[in-house]
């Protein structure tokens, strides 16, 4: 697991402060699908990974959908008779229903009314709402805010353009030795809200960061689109590369303290799916595997039928399940630099599952090798064997040519890192021999000479 | 749904009352495997629907069994020696030993106590016995009567005939879309039983008479048969008819207050039985899924290995679980009229699983198709949505041809009810196209074009 | 099941007290794994069945090993300067570091300290320790005892051999109907160590006197072999008769008050597995079955890959687990005649399930047979059948040529015993043919014929 190994000898207190002061830089945009504020975001991401960027006109059929037009905003407020801004976009970017056609009108409260978003039972946070796909303009604020209304006249402006422009996503791709891909997707449409968004755009950020320039067994390809329609825009331009998804993860929620969650990908098998668990199970206790259901971010459209990619969902509290999710208060407080640093040494775990997962063959299957005499047991014999030796056992036993590490490590309750670092001394012992032409550990020499005859 | 939709819109308390007052009238009869008894109540079942009657003679070979000689009852008693009836067929006909030989004599008690069989746990209730296939005579008393009977002489007299004669029994014949048969099955043969056995008969002939008339996908056959030798008869005779089975229901005990219980066939993963738990998994969280076991009512014969034929057997309480079974106290106190008509309603919602479950096909299968711009979305986003969007987005996500509707349920955990709407709502807009040319509710006009193309 | 019937009708206390009999004879012999302590054991063991004793010489390549140089002990002691023998060989074989190279010198405490072995935990117990595959010599003594000793000199003398020999192996071979074979192996390598070697010598060898003799259906293969070697020798040699093993038992521990434990094959649904789960589930609540780990005894070797034999291992306690375990006090006071007895019935068990276990078919397969003409019902209806009569039911529903008994009895939880005996019954009856070319009881007149047309 050299990934991981490599990434524990870091200082994960700087990684963290690192991860959350790059989401503090992003947090004050007012992104949305399209627009300056995701292209901005998009650029801002560019000076850490040399991200590509796509610009796709309005109007561009993508699939049953439709590339929309632009969205951008300079301001937008609603003010009292006698001039004060009492909701101002220019104090919280949240206070505009996102995708808002622009207004400008004086207009008594009761008109305003249907035009207002609030949440009554959190009274002092202001709501994320907004409307894409149905032309309408409103405001969210705080319900206080909203009683403190008295009847009356209002200014009420909306300073926006929604016309023919483009839909920009981001793409950076790390070639590895086969072009079978591993996609790490997050969206990246949300304004000033840290967990739903910052959070996975900054741990995907850094876990490409840390893949650069490896020797890597997969390809890697880093997508940052604005959520559903970004999705489904890279999907009808990309369908042969889609073919070439052999996992994905989807980020998101990945900042705050809660317990990790995996959301299983439609095929609830998948060596992702897999991998997640196991790295899941021997990361804490409490963290869970949810199974699929259509709902959520945008594995909706990985997992959808027509491609049906084996493509999870890595979270730590679940969206929709805690009371600051698509709040004001789901602020740059409501994640901390260590958690953050831990959901990214979760998607190195899983990526170093990913990468090192193979099979192997037991070249003395005939009862035991002598373990002994080749330093790798016991001399004293009549007590307990140690977990590493025990680890040597269980790979020998069932390097059968059909077992994975993954499938031992699953069968065995032993963490892949012990069952790695065990196959990795067998075969230097020349115990074994590689099934799969999968990638290896630099100096591994042994490998490197098996995989010219692997298919 | 639509039968459970137009099920629901009757007035359940009515329903009821229909139920055991049809009880009710058949109570008093005295039925046995063969004779007049089984005969009227079939003759008065056929006032509800027209069940056809056939008459089998005694000594026809059926499979391992012959058909037996058929047995009527007058009267029957004992007698004190002061002439007083001490135990009288007239005021309950449970008090003979079902099947019982005509004797007239006068004998000593100890004489007359191999012939007595009662209850010592329950000392008021009158036992049900029977003594088919060995001719033999006897008396079902109370404990309390038992012990009341002083030494000394007793007059003895049944005046019954066992001779050569029929065995009948009655089957009503729904013509669906389809030949392939759904078998509503219960037995006729028990005396004044209210649970164990009219509470079966009744939901039997009223969900007939709820099926009768409708445009059916599957053919429905409601058997009214003798326990036992009337399935085994009916079996002998209809080997053809019954590999057209493919669903079945043994109907027995659904008139009691207990919760429901539905025992699996042989096959135990069968359609039925699939459907069965869903329907009573909704239902209530105190029903229970029971695994098949060889002993029970005429799934026995069903499931005997040579048929292994898909039927279940619901119920509320357990046969043989309660105390009042196959005793006096199973009387009509014991069945009421909410429960008969609550299971008639799991009935009617049973048959429509299995008339409205096919397998659809997702005609956007790539990425989810904008169920905005139809209407079938919600227009303002970030907050959750409601219970039929995510139901949309589990069919729209299964719906790939390998799903069923009933499969969907399972995986969801949502009713088949509301997935059903979701189904055909999205077949309206032009989403969907089915599968398996299964039959669709009066109207649905979009699947009825494509039946024609498929296979 | 004629097997367990046969030994139910001995005196389980006799039985015990002959076994613990056998046990203590074996105890004082110093046993390792090549040398004349196996070889007087071996003997010992052909007083009671006739082993054949195999000698393979030192030196001899087995698969990864090479069989070792046979060691011999005559005398051991640490004397102090007063000639006072502290540690004595004589008064325990523990004493010695199993396997210790010949040493006779003086030498300080200091000098001597790594090579004494000793539990802290347990002060007053002697570990049992070797060192078979790296020359070495030690001493295992008390904890008290090593602090007893003070500072100063030390004669230390260990009079031992480690010279060109041979390894030692009894197999006693009992041949059956058919040339598939039934292993049953345990260990013979363990000085005084009651539970962890000469329980299971015991009941593997009282087990082979209990078979023989008989019809049986398998042929039985009793292995007693130096643990590990023994066995990498033994398949070494005789690979070709490996491959006729269809089942496959290792024996440690069972000697003990702790409930039952099976560790299951690598297969972990092999049919040893099952039967010996079947036979534990009705033995007690709290016996437990284990999944397959490749540690342990001898299992090890019979479930290598190149191997993958379905042999389990039998235990009460689990080695390793409880604190008596490789030290002086696994004695023949920590072993116990109703242990030994009844894990010896688990075994017969288990080996009546092997030898019964087969596949019938019902020749009534269509409804159920009239099983009260025939006597194999109750005549009198309408209260609950008994036990018997419901075997009778499950045998007849699934004996379809694809169930075997083993299959009925854990679908219907009843014990594969009562199955048989129906099973019996029925065939006795001409209710059911049998399937497999399987053995049967002496006597089963209706199989015998059969068995002829039985491929």
């Amino acid at each position: 697991m050299p990934l991981l190994k490599e990434f524990d000898q870091k200082d994960l207190v700087a990684v963290g402060r690192d991860l959350h002061r790059f989401a503090s830089e992003l947090y004050p945009i007012c992104r949305s699908i399209t627009g300056s504020g995701i292209r901005s975001t998009l650029s801002r991401i560019q000076l850490q990974i040399p991200l590509e960027v796509s610009e796709v006109p309005t109007g561009t059929p993508v699939f049953d959908w439709t590339v929309p037009k632009e969205w951008n905003i300079r301001d937008a407020y609603i003010k009292s008779a006698n001039g004060e801004r009492l909701v101002d976009f220019r104090k919280c970017n949240l206070h505009i229903l996102n995708y808002s056609t622009p207004v400008h009108a004086t207009m008594s409260l009761s008109e305003l009314m249907p035009h207002l978003f609030t949440i009554l039972e959190k009274p002092e946070w202001i709501p994320y709402r907004t409307s894409y796909y149905k032309e309408n303009w409103g405001f969210c604020l705080s319900h206080n805010q909203l009683l403190a209304l008295a009847d009356g006249e209002y200014e009420v402006c909306i300073d926006s353009t929604l016309e023919d422009g483009h839909l920009s996503y981001g793409e950076y791709y790390l070639p590895g030795r086969t072009s079978d891909e591993v996609l790490i997707s997050c969206h990246a449409c949300h304004p000033s809200l840290a967990n739903v968004n910052l959070s996975g755009l900054s741990v995907a950020t850094f876990l490409a960061q840390c893949l650069a320039g490896r020797d890597l067994r997969y390809s890697y390809r880093f997508l940052f689109v604005p959520g559903t329609i970004g999705a489904i825009t890279w999907l009808a331009r990309n369908q042969k590369v889609a073919s070439l998804i052999r996992h994905g993860l989807v980020l998101t929620c990945v900042g705050d303290e809660g317990p990790f969650h995996y959301k299983k990908s439609r095929r609830s098998d998948a060596e992702i799916d897999r991998a997640a668990a196991h790295v899941l199970a021997h990361q804490s206790e409490s963290s869970k595997i949810l199974e699929f259901e259509p709902y959520g971010y945008d594995e909706r459209q990985y997992c959808s039928p027509g491609f049906n990619l084996p493509v999870g969902c890595l979270m730590r509290s679940v969206w929709g399940t805690f009371p600051e999710y698509h709040t004001s208060a789901d602020n740059l407080e409501f994640i901390r630099p260590q958690h953050l640093a831990e959901s990214l040494r979760v998607c190195v775990a899983i990526v170093d599952v990913l990468e090192n997962n193979r099979r192997y063959r037991n070249l003395y299957p005939h009862c035991e090798p002598q373990l002994g005499r080749r330093g790798l047991y016991s001399a004293t014999g009549g007590s307990a064997i140690d977990a590493d030796i025990n680890a040597r056992l269980w790979v020998l036993n069932f390097s059968d040519g059909e077992h994975s590490l993954l499938d031992i490590a699953e069968r065995s309750g032993i963490s892949f890192e012990t069952l790695f670092e065990a196959a990795d001394l067998l075969s230097d012992k020349g115990l074994l021999s590689t099934q799969d032409g999968g990638g290896s550990a630099p100096g591994r020499a042994a490998w490197q000479r098996d995989k010219v005859n692997c298919t």
